[in-house]
């Protein structure tokens, strides 16, 4: 009871589903501008502003890796990303950061990726994320010629995008290409995953992050990986794992039954993506998920990703129920949604 | 002045952008059904709830085609087409439709596609066409299963997508397609076009719509057509072509340099639309223009509209701006931008 009403419990419920900040800096060939002279505190009252704390750090010569509270954070020498779920505000932290980088000899933003899946429960966000055209409008505060993207059915299941190019004008056959280091992403986002898969992830089954990525061969998914992992009391894990030449994985489990929710993201380099994709998607099970793959001109992926998907349909049981593959100036990218086969 | 209110001259304004709804039924192999067979009255009445009126008629043993007052309508043996433009409320002919067909022997929708560019003033439309959200929740009520999209940047230029197929479910490999007749459609929809041109669809120049027809080379662009024109008074532009095999272009010119808009379409089967799009870009020289072509797997121009795209960028002084390629059930759909090089 409160003030006379009655307050009815409310359902437990995680919002899985992550926004996901990618920004490439302009270094001008200085080797002094470096994202990872930003001191630490620095970097916790930015992450204030987006409502997560670091929990975990690990880092080499090329990357420097934090798990948060909610999700991870990745800072390369000119390269930041951020993702974070729940509802964490994760737009906020765009401005202060942009405040904060000409400190350490950076003035432009080359490249800017913002995505998200569609998230289960929206009304549970807050400013600026409860909606994608919300979102859109505070990044249209910042950048003069940003593009906003949804893949996938707007009235289904979707996967928002907005970027931003400095070599947008460039359109089809733009100069920089040559010069520019090879860049890809894949991301898997899987729901309505396995449960006995998910019961693994609780401090009920185990008392580490290391024996949980052990145990259910999270450590085989990429073995070059550097691992740094953390489980959640009383459920629900995170991974950050890196490579010497700066490549990235993470890994973030919303184990929940009702809400279950694995994302894997990683910036390894393939031809064919297919057998990665195989090996998360037996590790995780999942029902049903949507991989997105970004690439740019100079990587190995990027003229092979439609034709890799078409072959990992062919390959598996698995039913893709859409597919969509989109050329920006600068990168190409790969959307498909896939459920199981009856 | 109007209940002692002082009334602003409103800016002449005509929304050149169509809605565009095609239908498939399906006849079960019954030579009986034929939408041919539903009576003109009833084509009037249903037009009417759409806003807009018949102004000529043609016809071959396959398709019947009927220029309006806004745009085109095109009856084959179980295909319907509506193209409107203006302020017409296109999707209020869907429920009349489906009271109609029962009549004619048509039980069920196989396939269904409704579609448009961003319009240039969505202020001015009325109910269900006051945004794509809107239009999405009006035809949810009639399809259950039905996917929206949108291709193109959501926050600048696009083009909305709702389709409904009743094989959805059987998703990337669907048992129907062996027996399925090739489908094609392109449509070239233009924007900011040469004012001389434009000066062209006048009655200020021209008497009849043939004579204009001639003039700007319309008639060449698919020589096999027979030719239904009509020219507005004072200015603007409508023709249906139609070909034997029920074949169909059609074109409608809104010429005002303001908010000029040029629209072609056609269900012509082609390996290679490059040539195509160059003769219809050179007739009416927009300052912009987006391509979108729909296949079905029985298509010639199934697998190879990807790299025709590709080409036909690269063979011109056009920039591509955005390409989106969508891998439908049954369907392959590419979209893309051009603009002209500096």
């Amino acid at each position: 009871m409160l003030n006379g009403k009655v307050v009815e419990p409310s359902v437990h419920f995680f919002e899985g589903v992550e926004k996901l900040l990618e920004i490439w800096f302009e270094d001008g060939g200085n080797d002094d501008c470096d994202l990872r002279k930003i001191p630490r505190d620095d970097w916790v009252t930015l992450l204030k502003a987006v409502k997560c704390e670091i929990i975990s750090f690990s880092q080499n010569d090329a990357i420097d890796a934090y798990v948060l509270s909610e999700s991870s954070m990745f800072v390369s020498k000119k390269r930041w990303i951020l993702k974070t779920c729940g509802s964490t505000t994760l737009l906020k932290s765009l401005k202060p950061l942009l405040e904060l980088v000409p400190n350490y000899g950076f003035r432009e933003i080359t490249d800017l990726f913002y995505s998200r899946k569609n998230f289960a429960r929206p009304e549970l966000q807050a400013f600026p994320h409860r909606g994608f055209c919300e979102e859109v409008e505070y990044l249209d505060t910042v950048f003069e010629e940003g593009r906003s993207y949804c893949l996938g059915s707007i009235n289904r299941e979707c996967w928002y995008l907005y970027t931003f190019s400095k070599y947008k004008k460039e359109v089809s056959r733009p100069r920089k290409l040559d010069n520019a280091e090879p860049d890809q992403t894949i991301e898997i986002l899987m729901q309505n995953l396995d449960n006995d898969v998910m019961g693994m992830f609780s401090k009920e089954k185990f008392n580490t992050g290391a024996e949980v990525t052990k145990a259910t061969g999270i450590d085989k998914l990429l073995p070059q990986m550097e691992i740094d992992d953390f489980l959640f009391e009383p459920c629900g894990y995170s991974m950050n794992g890196i490579a010497p030449k700066g490549e990235y994985m993470t890994i973030h489990i919303t184990p929940e039954s009702s809400f279950s929710y694995v994302s894997f993201e990683s910036n390894v380099s393939m031809n064919n993506y297919a057998e990665l994709i195989n090996r998360v998607v037996k590790t995780f099970k999942p029902g049903k998920f949507v991989i997105n793959i970004f690439a740019n001109k100079a990587s190995p992926a990027y003229a092979t990703i439609k034709e890799l998907e078409v072959e990992y349909a062919e390959k598996t049981s698995w039913k893709r129920s859409n597919m969509q593959y989109c050329s920006f100036p600068l990168y190409n990218l790969l959307f498909a949604q896939y459920c199981q086969c009856p």
